[in-house]
């Protein structure tokens, strides 16, 4: 466990700074055309409760053909960040454990990292030595792991780990992960025509690999941090190769900029976990339109994790603050949610 | 005429090289569904001929449940240059006569423009000393008309400007001025289930403020080049402020990296009129699947304008060979077309 709380305090310091930081006719016509059988509960693995009536009764209001508060097809833009809200992120972003156990794999054709920090640290298990590596450390980690190779090998590296590698204390593979009562809330919203986005401190390109089955959302409403790119015509076999150099760090004030950025409009409906979802929260709470900004509260030691404003991965203190302010809805994973991961069920 | 040759030489030195440099089961659920009556023509301001047989054989051949070439419709990622392939450019680009026009409509607020270049120049339609201030006026101009607002402002200059500015020369409202065969050639693919994106040198911001509803495109399918911006809180108000600096510009490499960046996933059917548009028209011509290449060549000089290998603007010359020699699509816009603009159906 030392090395997970090691890790634990890298990731405060280094991964959260740097990856992530982290009118009638018309109404009637887009009003819910697929609406649900009444008998049919669209949302399962959640509780009856205060959350859950709040998440079912905005929709409604803004699906209703004849409600004050319609919103049109086209501004139903919902949007959701990863770690922590769609998928654990304990006791590390999944991105990094993709990031120490692709230098494991790379290591034999790299010889000279036996000796060489922070690569001599992730081969000999070494995490508090990794840790005085410091941000020049994890950013060769990442570098070495992420970059120097094409769009299309990155992939094929990312889907080969995520096949085999095993989460550290929940012995399944990573994509196990994800959240069943969120998963039922995407296709709850998409069922009424919403959007689904995810906004993610993570690496876009690192999420696009595998989540658009899980989640699914295409490729095209996946966001997140990203680093620099190159085109090379390479006489007729045209490749985007990936540069060793950070581009857009899509945490904080960097998720709505990134939202106006790629989306171009506001979201109506907004989720997160952590205080570098509150600009997103905030931006979306802004809108002319009835929004909804939902926080999932880590709440349980015994199923997942329990953290908030202390943690140092996902950090919930800021954003704690405000949504008990302002009247967000914040869910209690231990009270809200029946089952946690899809296998629970 | 000489004011705008001088716009002419202006934008290939200046705006072209910154803001633009310018299974069986699942296929037959995918096949088209809303499939045409075989009666109507999808494309009536085509003229029939080898171009339009092209893009309907193209079309039907991957939409078609039992074809070897069939695209599951999750890859159907059409992408369209916007200058010069959805709207005219010439005599210039239409941003650079947004930015002359704001100019003029913001000096009353800005007494020192009467002395200060490039805005003393504008002010008194002296393009031979605009041309003169070179790039550093140009960025100037832009950003004095472009940046220093918010998202929410920027909008709404650009849609007061839109309802009431004339073309120079054909003295009608900007939004006219799109291709009536390019409207239907997108409305096409849609019904055939393709996503249709603009992927434009142009400002982002700019074309999403009117190109929407136009187009039939929404906002977050539209890409293009940006500026910096910064998201402040605003005391509960928050504003996404718009920075007098370049931040991405969609042209040329730009547009394969940004697609990849955007959409994340290769288009199958790209179309442009410019070297520009080359290494998207490359990107897309490399795919797996089975895609199609469009360059729309402006050879009525009558109707719109005749331009192609000499050109300031739209310069289409290794474009040009590489469809020659590639077998790819070349729109003869004086031939292929029955109709330019809408108004003249």
């Amino acid at each position: 466990m030392k090395q997970f709380r090691l890790i634990n305090f890298f990731t405060l310091i280094l991964l959260a700074s740097i990856l992530y930081s982290c009118n009638t006719e018309l109404r009637q016509k887009e009003a819910n055309d697929n609406a649900q059988d009444i008998n049919i509960d669209p949302l399962p693995s959640w509780n009856e409760g205060q959350t859950k009536s709040a998440i079912t009764t905005y929709v409604a209001s803004v699906t209703t053909a004849d409600s004050p508060d319609f919103i049109p097809i086209k501004d139903r833009i919902a949007t959701f960040d990863n770690d922590g809200n769609l998928w654990s992120e304990q006791p590390a972003y999944f991105q990094l454990f993709f990031a120490i156990d692709r230098v494991k794999a790379m290591a034999t054709d790299h010889p000279e990292w036996a000796t060489e920090q922070p690569f001599k640290a992730v081969l000999e298990n070494d995490m508090e030595e990794l840790a005085k590596q410091g941000i020049p450390g994890l950013l060769k980690l990442v570098m070495a792991t992420h970059a120097g190779n094409t769009t299309e090998e990155f992939k094929a590296d990312v889907q080969g780990w995520v096949k085999t590698a095993l989460h550290p204390t929940k012995k399944v593979t990573y994509d196990k992960l994800v959240y069943q009562p969120m998963l039922e809330l995407l296709q709850y919203l998409r069922d009424n025509d919403f959007k689904t986005y995810v906004v993610s401190g993570g690496g876009v390109d690192f999420m696009r690999a595998f989540v658009t089955e899980i989640y699914g959302i295409p490729e095209e409403q996946i966001i997140g941090s990203r680093i620099k790119t190159s085109f090379e015509y390479n006489d007729g076999n045209p490749v985007i190769k990936r540069l060793p150099e950070l581009e857009f760090i899509d945490d904080k004030e960097g998720k709505p900029l990134n939202i106006q950025k790629i989306i171009g409009k506001k979201p109506v409906f907004s989720s997160g976990n952590s205080d570098g979802d509150l600009q997103m929260m905030q931006w979306a709470a802004s809108h002319t339109y009835k929004s909804f900004m939902l926080y999932v509260h880590h709440t349980d030691e015994v199923r997942e994790w329990a953290y908030d404003r202390e943690s140092h991965i996902g950090k919930l203190d800021k954003g704690l603050d405000q949504a008990l302010k302002d009247g967000w809805t914040v869910i209690d994973m231990k009270n809200d949610w029946r089952v946690i991961y899809p296998f629970e069920k």
